[in-house]
């Protein structure tokens, strides 16, 4: 087992009221059917050490506690108090919270902005209280909290060890379902769960940051339906998953897992193939199945992270090898090349029918002698060419399965793998089809917090969860996220023009702002008279020679210059120059009388190559997030796009470009060359840096930038203002 | 629980093989290590009732069984033989086993063709002594058999029920590993097992007959690391699959996986989209994860199938159903909208804040009360808008979560669900997080033949091959295979002409062949000479009139026509033609000077549609395979594209075009009108038809066909030869 990797060092504002010496039941109740008892029951039970105050008007005793009848009434200084009375009675109560000092309120009941209409509105009264009085609110819509290594456990689970995963969810059931899972096939415990229900006021970035700094949480696992605050969350992450750990699931991948999700927490869900490429950007391992929640969460927790992705499966059947072998490739894993010495010792020890090429099949080999698993794992796992090593098959249950004898042999290949474990910095990970049994060698790795896994399906998703990981890890001290560059007084008043006269950018404003920052952008030039033109059309004529131009309206009058017949392609001369601006000011002047237009812009006529796009908005949720896609039916259609936070550091940008599905066509499909992926590199930082010095810019939309194999053009771009925006701030 | 769907009623000829009346074990053995031992205390121990003849020369008795020094000393008439020795030894025994008079032969030892080189050379000599002696192969290199309902279990398996599942498995260790879970999660038993191995005489055709004629066997399940002979197969599976389930995992989803099975079993993979296609066209329900062979095989076996995709859950905590509606959209299928009647209905029984729009959320209405559960499942089932019903959450662990109490309740609610599965046509499917403490209701559904899922994950894939399984049954009866055209002689001579001249079809000749059977080809007409010339000229004037045309160059020896010169577009008017023409023949000329140039071919242009590709080729493993999809990247890049062996049904056409992910293109996306699908399933069926007609028609390829809102037209068309085909076959 390796050490918890770290925490964050400063203590969480949030500890007083999640790790609290005295406690509030109000609504406690003698009822065995009711929360109001199961919360007594379990901080009874497990020996809470701080003080109980049972609040229930309707009696003297709860459980051989004494009772007050109203919070006001209660003589200690609790720091937190447990709501288990309906909605209605929550504003009341948590002025009166407020007015006897507690710090924080745990409130259960529904109804509440989920539901929407006066729901919301007691939602808002309910925090105009809590507000007024000082007392934090975790819910409501909650199904409440535990922090176990304080032995509170206000939820009355049943056997659930104290541990070092920590959960925050937005589903109680799910809490269930990974309590009842690691009791069962799990290998480690719980430290704090909370249910941050509706967020109303803590949201799951302060629950974040608390894990982060939670001596007793080695992982911090998250059942997510939406985030309030997304870029704190991102943030937050950031900072933790350099520390530990997080693992989130995220629900609402499609529309109608969304809508599911809205009606149950009143959850705003926006993208989710956005959500998810953002998480992983702040170093977070998401995971898209519930049933790998807890699986990759101890393997996380358990066992070392890989470096890369190279994995050498030992297997003892060659089905499970070849199933293992396509499950990695699918995962994005690849098999190990494993080096000449590596062969020759596992041939020294293995029979000739064996197969010495990754994946490794002992065919037989083990089956008088299963220890020599162990010894394979530890020649494979010396090879540089190994990042991880994947057990596959029967081990456990030699003894079972061939003969009793073979289970001393069976218990030391046990002992050598947990050997290996603590000897190698590569992560051993193991799959037995004996799992369901947990014979003894199996318990044995067990005991050692070696997992072993059930199907060779979780294996895999844990293997790429900790080759995520360990390669986030890895290139975490060399990365640095892009300063934003420093805004430039003429194009500040760019904006503050444009939004004078209430319009987004020019096309050419757009290009002059990329253009002064660096990015490539085809000079272009704007002629507002016929001797503009000409001089134009001379002075292009000296830097292209021939090559034909492109001429387009500038009007902020006309948004679709084509439909007006603003565009004109492939002209060569003056001439043709002259008839194409003649032809252009007269179809616009039809198509829009009243438009004010300006000139016409000519450009050269970008040459062939693949169309890309570059993107940027700025999303309610998570703030600016630049986009990157192939052009056409590539976003369009098949929405193959990739998504980071603002600012980029260089690794964002790179795995940006080697993310998309259609990547393929950058690398010179169908006969074409490569793309200069470099270049569009550099673009998306550039962009990164521009878009976090200019706060007018709204959005921004390059499309189509057409990439070379050497070198990018940007063919258009669009900069919508925010009109919002303050002089102030865009001066900033 | 559902009856057995059916039978094939012949007695298949393996059954004296798979059912013998009595064993040669040769290589019998007294060491507990040995194959040879284990398979004699596995029919020993489990009470096989047939004979039992250890061979083995340095033994008198093995296990208190008389040994025979040879297979030729046997005295009685086994027929069936077990080889556990070398494969050396493998031919010198199939000789003296024929010579006694016995059917059938277990090939355990490896080192046959999927080693290669000698490997191979001994397989060959092995299969030429069973031909001689009438001596059928199973495997070599097979793991062995059992047929538990005749007592055979030549594994010695320990704990494996009989029951009514069947297994034909290229891994033993896959096997093993249902075998494990079956034994510890599973609901049903063990029929038969195979290990076909390399398949050097049986192969998983003739296995998968013998299941589906065995009575013991509800569900035929295999996992396929290569087909020998899959147009057999599909036909086989066709019509197994018609009587019942048929479950498919097939290894070699990826590169590294289908290397790994070739080094395993010597397997040609072949493409894995096309397999998993013409497998499901044959009914046969495929799964894509090894940890769902069982689910779906158990769910298959004991669940109603379901008449569409409209699923209704049931939940009581809104996490687990958002989960739910994630995954059953990912899986394409769809939540149910129910009747207002429906939702009345489950109002009157739930509390205010539940949601009756699915996914039903119960909002603690069930707390006090669990078996409304059933109710609930009862009530969304009455539903016409419902085919199947999903119940998700806590259901049996209520008496364990809430209170004791509530256990009488909780297994009233089991008992009604059990009803609920007989009373109704539809399947229920029930994931609870309880599953794995198994508590007492949840027993009662196991015991019932009620499934209970331990993930929202696997239950939907089962939800999901239900819907499959009862959808592909519902077309069985209205659906036939397209009948093949009638050969026409004058095309057939066409075919003999091209063959003659060792040349494939001329573009003219192939849309010839297309045309005359009824496929929309536009009009095209060939010039010999410049008077024909003046003459199409012409006509086209008359037909289209001043349409703008394409001239192409005609001839066997180019073949790349643009390249040469040889394509000329938008053309209107004799002159232009004339100039073409001359402009084609002085171009092709000087690229390809000894070319012979028959002429140049005229046609009117095609105006803008979709572009869609329709391909046929003949498959090595598969036969006859039809491939539909979008042209350019779409096939290309994204190798988006739906394959049907040949002949197909007008439901296997509909089908391909529904099942391409760029459908939405077909549909009208980015502003278009959507095509006409039903011309684009006539097109298939056509090209379907004439393939089955002309066996010289090797492959085909239309490239690009424009899909229109109304109707199509067929722009290119390639017709290759098969020059290896007697003429005999072609006029047939």
């Amino acid at each position: 087992m390796n050490p918890i990797e770290g925490h964050l060092d400063s203590r969480s504002p949030l500890h007083d009221i999640l790790a609290p010496t005295g406690i509030a039941v109000v609504g406690a109740s003698a009822d065995p059917t009711k929360r109001g008892y199961k919360a007594m029951v379990g901080l009874i039970k497990d020996g809470y050490r701080g003080s109980i105050y049972p609040v229930n008007p309707r009696a003297d005793m709860i459980l051989g506690v004494k009772a007050w009848p109203s919070v006001t009434a209660i003589p200690g200084n609790p720091e937190l108090a447990l709501i288990c009375t309906p909605a209605a009675t929550v504003p009341g109560l948590i002025a009166e919270c407020g007015r006897r000092g507690i710090k924080g309120a745990v409130i259960l009941a529904s109804g509440f902005a989920e539901v929407g209409g006066e729901g919301a509105a007691l939602e808002r009264e309910m925090m105009a209280k809590a507000e007024a009085h000082g007392v934090r609110i975790i819910g409501p819509n909650t199904s409440g909290i535990f922090n176990l290594h304080h032995k509170i456990n206000l939820l009355a689970l049943d056997n659930v060890k104290p541990g070092d995963v920590g959960i925050i969810s937005q589903s109680g059931n799910m809490l269930l379902s990974l309590a009842l899972e690691a009791q069962h096939n799990g290998h480690v415990g719980f430290s704090t769960y909370v249910g941050p229900g509706n967020q109303s006021d803590i949201g799951f970035n302060d629950y974040l940051r608390y894990l982060g700094e939670d001596v007793h949480t080695r992982v911090a696992t998250l059942y997510v339906e939406g985030f309030r605050d997304g870029r704190k969350f991102l943030d937050v992450a950031r900072e933790v998953t350099a520390m530990k750990p997080v693992v989130v699931y995220k629900s609402g991948s499609t529309e109608a897992g969304q809508k599911a999700a809205s009606s149950h927490t009143g959850a705003l869900a926006g993208s989710y193939a956005m959500t998810v490429d953002l998480l992983r950007q702040a170093g977070v391992s998401v995971v898209q199945y519930s049933d790998e929640i807890l699986p990759v969460a101890e393997g996380l927790g358990l066992l070392q992270k890989a470096r890369g992705k190279r994995v050498a499966v030992i297997s003892d059947g060659g089905g499970q090898a070849t199933i293992a072998s396509d499950r990695l490739a699918e995962a994005g894993l690849e098999l190990a090349e494993l080096s000449d010495t590596t062969r020759q010792q596992l041939r020294e020890v293995l029979l000739p029918q064996a197969s010495t090429v990754n994946p490794v099949d002992v065919a037989g080999s083990t089956d008088a002698e299963p220890s020599l698993l162990a010894t394979c794992m530890e020649i494979v796992a010396a090879d540089d060419n190994v990042d991880s090593v994947f057990l596959v098959g029967m081990f456990g249950g030699y003894s079972i399965r061939f003969a009793e004898s073979l289970l001393g042999d069976e218990m030391r290949g046990a002992e050598a793998m947990v050997d290996l474990s603590r000897a190698t910095t590569k992560p051993l990970v193991i799959y037995s089809l004996y799992t369901p049994i947990k014979p003894p060698a199996l318990r044995r790795l067990h005991e050692a917090g070696l997992p072993v896994y059930a199907s060779i399906e979780q294996s895999v998703r844990v293997l790429a969860a900790l080759g995520e990981r360990g390669q986030y890890l890895a290139q975490l001290p060399r990365q640095s996220r892009e300063a934003a560059v420093t805004p430039r007084p003429e194009l500040a008043a760019v904006f503050e023009r444009a939004r004078g006269e209430e319009r987004d950018l020019f096309e050419y404003e757009a290009k002059q702002l990329l253009r002064d920052h660096g990015v490539e952008v085809p000079a272009e030039r704007i002629a507002r008279s016929e001797e503009e033109l000409a001089a134009i059309a001379a002075r292009f004529r000296e830097e292209v020679g021939d090559a034909p131009l492109v001429m387009k309206v500038v009007s902020k009058d006309i948004l679709h210059k084509s439909d007006a017949g603003g565009v004109k392609l492939n002209l060569t001369g003056e001439t043709a120059l002259r008839q194409a601006r003649a032809e252009i000011l007269a179809s616009c002047r039809a198509h829009a009388p009243a438009a004010e237009i300006e000139g016409v812009l000519v450009t050269p006529m970008a040459s062939k190559g693949v169309e890309v796009i570059v993107g940027v908005i700025r999303d309610p949720i998570f703030g600016p997030v630049l986009m990157f896609g192939l052009g056409g039916i590539f976003v369009e259609i098949l929405e193959d796009v990739a998504f980071r936070s603002i600012p980029l550091s260089r690794h964002d940008a790179e795995s940006m470009v080697e993310q998309i599905k259609a990547k393929k066509v950058l690398e010179g499909a169908r006969g074409e060359p490569a793309v200069d992926k470099e270049s569009l590199v550099d673009l998306l930082l550039k962009v990164s840096s521009i878009v976090d010095a200019y706060p007018a810019l709204s959005e921004l939309d390059l499309n189509p930038v057409i990439a070379y194999a050497d070198g990018y053009a940007v063919v258009d771009a669009r900069v919508i203002v925010d009109r919002q925006a303050s002089d102030e701030e865009s001066r900033r």
